[in-house]
């Protein structure tokens, strides 16, 4: 029956079911890889706004080894995995349902082994250079949000929803407008063989995944996501002339770790690429909301750059060495 | 009157301090750099074990961003900062005091700032290359079964606290065992531009600090900490020949993630580099603790591999480019 309700239908149940438990003391948010890196940002979301419910974002195969002791009726569950066959993931998928708490995934594939092992579903749209408020991180954030307003009255619940539909005619823009950018950053980085990407609060959940599914991943270019915050207590000493930086510049409470981070590393470093919420026209958002949202914003528009930068490197984003290729 | 205690005294008043509070609803772990890194395993002993408490490591900087909206006379707040003197830590330790969370701060130097800001201080031993029940991480776990013991009769305090008096003789027989291994690892890595670490469990925040601490801060070698359970969903397409790694292997729950890792890691790479909790002797250590500690074993001697390797290299670890050089 799953799958013939709308997405918003699929959305409204879970959070509907959130609300019927008597009692949510934690969310665990468990996946891998890239979906792993979108529940990030709905950890800090609990963090901020939360008064009874703490969130914690759990890679797939350690929410499994880690077991928590909290874990039970008194916690949902959310996961995601793109093709809803990630092993770890509906492996955790069965441990949560069978600890008793409520489990609500995220896939493309109606039908998928995680579809079947978790009790609500919702089937997310994908574009990867587009955004809405049915691509995955929108969905994430529509169930925080949906959960803390159905559990605490959340009053941002309403503005998160109209910021993610306000979300893609502006980063069509954004896209369009960053066209000469995007073309000087593909052919000036085409041969390094290192590029870091830094950010802070939810924007480094977008660094992260830049790093390991874009860089390491797709394009075989070393890498890490370097927290804003962290950079100077270490990873600083890394940077040089000829070192590349990407640094996602937030609107949110995090912005002042990212504006030192900016000083120092423009001031070391002759290959800084800097992208700026506020220079995307994410300053049309609601600001009490923003930095729930920006972190998709980067996510959509950082995809054009590695569509660019593919084609400059003459190696296409599709090509693996190992993943599909191999038992592992 | 602080610095008149012995440091189990230090320990003791602070965990009675928890004691003594009507609820315990959260312990946040802040710090920054190598001292955040301190703060993960804590987080995971809070996952593991605790029925009424959830645990949070945040950077100095982002807790005070992110201003946790369930920080108050319900949370702990446990900071660390070496010289007592990061801005960031003190200034959370304010902001955590004001709030009314109980403050409980861990430096090497009494009179600190965070000393000052904090309403419980431990003053912690400090020497690199060996460990104690004195030495930070140990103190941090100490605190962390103490105030579990205290306010939940966690039965394992007790086990913590015995391996944390069993793991000095075997770290020092350890060490002394590795000297060749040492050795050829400094000698085959002197001229390599890329190492990465990889870890799970409490092991991860080893990996992390190595990558962030001595690889990029003291050798400007590029580096990232890679998860074990995040390596195939993306970065493990980074691994070739010529690319170095290297795998701490735990004895805890997540040392499946660690086996997976290595029996890919070592079919594609030829710059391995294990070091196992089994062969160092943690076999010793109670198998239910044995998770605990295990990442303190590896940082001990990690940092004298280190020091063979900046040897080697002709870069001593003190040197700085940036670091104490100026303002930032």
């Amino acid at each position: 029956m799953k799958d013939t309700l709308t997405t918003d239908e699929q959305v409204a149940s879970a959070i509907a079911a959130a609300k019927a438990r008597d009692t949510v003391n934690d969310i665990y948010y468990v996946a891998c890889g890239g979906s792993y890196a979108l529940m990030l940002p709905n950890q800090y979301v609990m963090d901020r706004e939360a008064t009874s419910i703490a969130g914690h974002a759990l890679n797939a195969a350690e929410f499994k080894a880690r077991a928590p002791k909290r874990l039970g009726e008194n916690s949902v569950v959310i996961l995601c995995s793109h093709s809803g066959n990630t092993p770890e993931t509906v492996e955790a998928a069965k441990i949560a349902r069978a600890a008793g708490a409520l489990t609500i995934a995220l896939t493309n594939d109606p039908g998928s082994p995680l579809d079947e092992a978790s009790e609500y579903v919702v089937y997310y749209e994908h574009e990867p250079k587009k955004i809405s408020p049915n691509h995955s991180p929108a969905v994430l954030a529509r169930l925080s949000f949906g959960i803390l307003n159905a559990r605490e009255g959340n009053a941002k619940a309403a503005k998160v929803e109209a910021a993610l539909k306000a979300l893609p005619p502006i980063m069509d823009a954004a896209v369009e407008a960053h066209g000469d950018r995007i073309a000087t950053f593909a052919d000036s980085h085409k041969r390094e063989e290192v590029i870091y990407t830094m950010a802070s609060g939810t924007n480094y959940a977008t660094a992260y995944s830049y790093a390991i599914c874009i860089f390491q991943e797709m394009q075989w270019i070393h890498s890490a996501a370097i927290h804003s915050g962290e950079y100077f207590h270490g990873p600083f000493e890394i940077t040089d002339y000829d070192v590349p930086f990407i640094l996602l510049m937030g609107l949110g409470a995090s912005r002042p770790m990212d504006e030192r981070a900016l000083a120092f590393v423009q001031t070391y470093s002759d290959k800084v690429t800097v992208l700026d919420s506020k220079e995307l026209g994410l300053g049309a958002i609601d600001a009490e909301v923003v930095e729930y949202i920006e972190h998709m914003a980067f996510s959509t528009l950082l995809r054009v750059y590695s569509d660019k930068l593919a084609f400059s490197r003459g190696h296409p984003l599709t090509v693996r060495r190992y993943m599909w290729q191999m038992e592992y």
